[in-house]
């Protein structure tokens, strides 16, 4: 193991960004310099950022460096496509505590490295630094998109048709599981955690992945949702904010929020509500959107989607409608992350 | 006071950018969305980031958080300016432990905002989120630049001429002050830091500026630098990197070097090497640039700019001629931010 002192700044980071090539037309200067440099001359800039500290956003008792490193990427292009847009660079901010080696720092290089790969994003710069406390990783993304094809989380109709990707609470599943495990593995030796049957749950949580098939679909189909977020608080929380911008109301059905079975059967297993982990979850990385009602047919044939209920008049209120017909208020029960604990 | 959890992550963001205006026309949408959304169809768009840490970049016992927010925003203004850009765009992401109040976080801002509004820059995003450890300060910022004016670091050419803008030492000196009389502090009510006479020292320590001056100053005189970086950590650094970058070597002159007669005063006092002080002592934020030799009389007519030597063939190796005119290599012993302390 290498300590990173013996490298300093400089030849940590000519280290991990070593054979990085620039695969976007717009990436002129990447890093190496005060800035890196960009071109955009042809469609609107779309600029994103997340910051993830040890111990609030992760635990690296049973999160591997490299999906962290992919999961910090891939939530902020998550936010691009969000925008109808397409990432094209990011750069990467580094608080590295004592306890990391450089092969700990190529590691999750290695999986931000993998994200940009498959998604044809371009690596432009950051900086890197020490940290007293734990691991520190802030990310920052840009796209681009046609200044017609923005969409913005304020242009929801009345009578919309709310639809969501994909499925959801399945990363809140995967979760509960790891924690699960994580304490049945104290003070066991040679511990083989239970992911049998539930691979889907931890896949979800620690290797999420953003929806460009989705952007791309919807692109090819015709359809321009009129409002559009990608869902990493949960659900409920994303759905107010759609409804509160545009000053709208909404009824969701309960019985069309997709689920996958190894969620229902983890909510079982650990005797939750089953919806509730649904609505407010959280870091699904699916898009929620809005499209016309005329769209319907579209929007019906599209694999991957779900119409899970429309938008309403703002005097309506948000609320969900459960399957013995009752109206439910929705209300943001997302994961706070200024929540004192 | 007001606890944060009180507000909740968004109520925070409400009332911390609440009544933000955006003055450049590139910013078509700022805070409120999945991304900022920005237009540069004219000019080049660059991206700079940093990273801020409390416990290695900052000690609050002796930075007011103002200061602080003031300090974050102009370094990363400092980085655009050394493209030759005009910074335009900041995201401004905080993690912040349980120590902090709603005011704290107030107090931050409003040196954030601050510094945008003394330099025409959009707050135009960003992330908030807890922190288990200290105070996390993660800015991005977006500029421009037309084409044909960007500077980057590689184009030094041999009889260039070496320039700095302002002094050096004096940011590094203040740092030596606070933490002095930190120290002396120490067990004593009511205890009154000696900082008379050392305002200067101080003053570029907590609220270093960035030269938007001296590139209006180029500009308007027709000098277009070869190469150009802003002194963040140290002036030999700096000029390693642009050697190394440009494949040249340099000379620089002990008694050209640009320092404040404080600086000095402090330096005896604390029975420390000055020129060492001023070579190394970085967080100048001065800009150190090259211009061509026929550029001689323009560049010496500008105030607050001083030549201090001169580049060479790479061959030469980079020196400074010292007082009694012996060569010393010049080596980067500015500040390392992985070194493990």
């Amino acid at each position: 193991m290498t300590e990173i002192a013996s490298l300093g700044e400089f030849g940590l980071i000519d280290r991990l960004t070593d054979g990085i090539e620039l695969a976007n037309q717009s990436s002129l200067k990447g890093v190496g310099d005060d800035a890196a440099v960009l071109e955009y001359h042809e469609t609107e800039v779309l600029v994103t950022t997340d910051l993830l500290l040890e111990g609030v956003h992760f635990d690296l008792t049973y999160v591997p460096l490299k999906h962290l490193g992919y999961k910090s990427a891939v939530v902020n292009f998550s936010d691009v496509y969000a925008m109808n847009g397409t990432p094209r660079q990011i750069t990467v901010s580094l608080g590295i505590s004592k306890r990391f080696t450089v092969e700990h720092i190529e590691a999750l290089y290695s999986g931000i490295r993998h994200a940009c790969e498959i998604y044809g994003v371009d690596l432009v710069g950051g900086d890197t630094t020490s940290s007293r406390q734990g691991l520190v990783i802030s990310v920052t993304c840009i796209g681009d998109a046609p200044k017609d094809k923005i969409v913005y989380r304020n242009g929801a109709k009345d009578t919309d048709l709310i639809c969501v990707s994909g499925d959801l609470g399945a990363a809140y599943m995967g979760l509960q599981l790891l924690e699960r495990e994580k304490i049945a593995s104290v003070g066991q030796k040679d511990f083989i955690p239970k992911f049998e049957g539930k691979e889907y749950l931890i896949e979800r949580q620690l290797k999420p992945e953003a929806r460009k098939d989705i952007i791309a679909e919807l692109d090819q189909a015709g359809i321009k949702p009129t409002a559009m977020m990608d869902i990493s608080d949960g659900l409920s929380s994303e759905l107010l904010h759609i409804c509160k911008q545009s000053h709208t109301g909404c009824r969701i059905y309960e019985d069309r929020i997709p689920i996958d079975y190894q969620t229902a059967v983890m909510a079982e297993e650990l005797g939750m509500n089953l919806v509730t982990a649904a609505l407010n979850g959280g870091e699904d990385y699916e898009l929620l959107f809005t499209v016309p009602l005329h769209d319907h047919e579209k929007v019906s044939k599209l694999p991957g989607v779900k119409v899970i209920g429309h938008i309403t008049k703002e005097s309506l209120g948000c609320a969900m409608i459960t399957r013995d017909n009752t109206e439910i208020e929705l209300k943001a029960q997302g994961w706070n992350p200024l929540a004192q604990k």
